[in-house]
């Protein structure tokens, strides 16, 4: 019997980590990989559920370890400390990402593509079309959804002319309205009033090591900032506690108006004014307000990353 | 003006890294990236010289460091401590890789094609492919020069499939019978006598660094690894001149002869052991003989990096 390779995003899955996990496996299929197996590193949110609820398909299991050996292939990330329990003795065979490349080593050569594009769907959207595989309706509208989650409707400027040729395509293919099926799903994924204060900081969370420095950037995404921080108060203890369980040097909670294209970010921890210094502004009873600013990777971290 | 972009492959250069960075220029020409330029990290041996020669071209321009924010493209390597001085800071817009990954960071995301192939070359033959260009014949005679060189004209074990069809038609278009053409290049490349001891030792050398120790893999070509053991004792005092200097735990010399497809190994330094671990065998005079290996990559450097 072949041995099991799974396919996973990273922890605290978004749409694109589920939805290109399970096209990568499809594709691995269409390549005579049958070994291959999508996973999920945590629980789907509202929004991933919404495009499973649409499909009629089940989530990937739920991958809490890796021994050994096991052979793995990571999709919308490569850091380590955004991956797998076990990732340091794993077999890596292939990573498929489009962030930048940091805290991963190998002991062996392995398949890595990565695109600075918005997403990772774009890039097998390019696999598929260099391997000459028909996109099927399911991979059309897995594809598509992870494009509009990432790109918040390619109004986010990590938004590139692939990723809108790429949603193009795919919704003819998916038979949806891009703006319509979009903008549901997303709502979709602003409902926050469920969680509690410790379940909603840790729905997006990326955990970041820089100069020995964790800190935690953490996003949701809202239709009203003003509901969210209505709820701050509680919000920081649970910030607080997390703060002191893991260590960090500091807490960001990215709250974004998918409808506005703005965010409101909450800070706590000692370094909290390399936020500050970052924007150049000061934060007020711990929050400020950013201008057009909705995508982590491109208008927060970046930035932030230079002045921890 | 456009500012420069900067290609190339890792200190040391051998053919694939001279080769791959002249075809990498090429083809970001081709695909309309007129600012790329190759560069090389330090001087050209023999082989590499022989290609040229055959070609009637120069070799690239040599860099000794980069500024902030220099772009980069990375060919055949990404460990920065295999790469030019200053890439910390610079701003690495694409690696094309065939090897493990480790000791890389990036702020940004950006394209990284990474296969595990047993040349660079085979990548970028494939690339072409799928950019639908034509290979002219100065670009097949670079690719198959970089395919024999790193695969041993196919006869090491990190040769795959994709390297023996991409060399098979790489001929065709250039001309040449891979053979007689790959094993008149090889022999260029193994006329040691004119090295120091010095010289011998760093000609092509990689730097390693696992759990805190710092280690040297250094490989040479030879049609008689007696020839080369017999300066032994001039070896010795420039690797433990090199050892002291580096501060290394140790220094591996491999002395690879590339008709009979085998190594003689010389090892010094404080973790030695960690090389008789490796291969269940003693050191006799610090060197040991190892029957079938011929590549660093993939018969040595896996196993030793382990016991390390």
């Amino acid at each position: 019997m072949e041995e099991k390779v799974f396919i996973f995003g990273h922890q605290n899955p978004d749409t694109d980590s589920i939805c290109s996990s399970l096209v990568e496996e499809y594709l691995g299929h269409k390549n005579g990989w049958h070994s291959v197996e999508a996973r999920r590193l945590g629980n789907v949110n509202e929004e991933t559920q919404y495009v499973l609820d649409y499909l009629g398909i089940e989530a990937p299991a739920l991958l809490e370890e890796v021994e050994e050996g096991q052979g793995v292939i990571l999709i919308d990330h490569n850091e380590f400390n955004q991956s797998v329990k076990g990732i340091e003795k794993a077999k890596i065979w292939a990573v498929t990402d489009h962030h930048r490349i940091a805290n991963i080593e190998t002991g062996d050569p392995l398949y890595y593509t990565a695109k600075p594009y918005g997403c990772t769907s774009t890039i097998l959207f390019e696999e598929f079309k260099r391997l000459g595989h028909t996109i099927e309706k399911k991979e059309a509208i897995l594809m598509a959804s992870a494009i509009i989650s990432d790109t918040l409707l390619l109004k986010s400027p990590t938004t590139t002319d692939y990723d809108r040729k790429a949603l193009e395509e795919l919704a003819k293919i998916a038979e949806i309205d891009a703006n319509e099926y979009g903008l549901a799903m997303l709502k979709a994924g602003t409902n926050l009033d469920k969680f509690t204060a410790e379940q909603l900081i840790c729905l997006d969370a990326k955990m970041l090591n820089t100069k020995g420095t964790k800190y935690v950037i953490a996003q949701v995404n809202t239709v009203s900032i003003e509901d969210v921080l209505a709820r701050q108060e509680e919000l920081e203890k649970a910030i607080l506690a997390e703060i002191e369980q893991k260590g960090l040097g500091m807490f960001i909670l990215a709250i974004t108006d998918i409808l506005a294209s703005n965010s409101e970010i909450l800070v706590l921890g000692d370094k909290a004014e390399a936020v500050e210094k970052s924007f150049g502004k000061k934060l007020e009873n711990h929050h400020m307000f950013l201008e057009g600013v909705v995508s982590r990777k491109k208008q927060l971290l970046p930035l932030i990353d230079k002045n921890v």
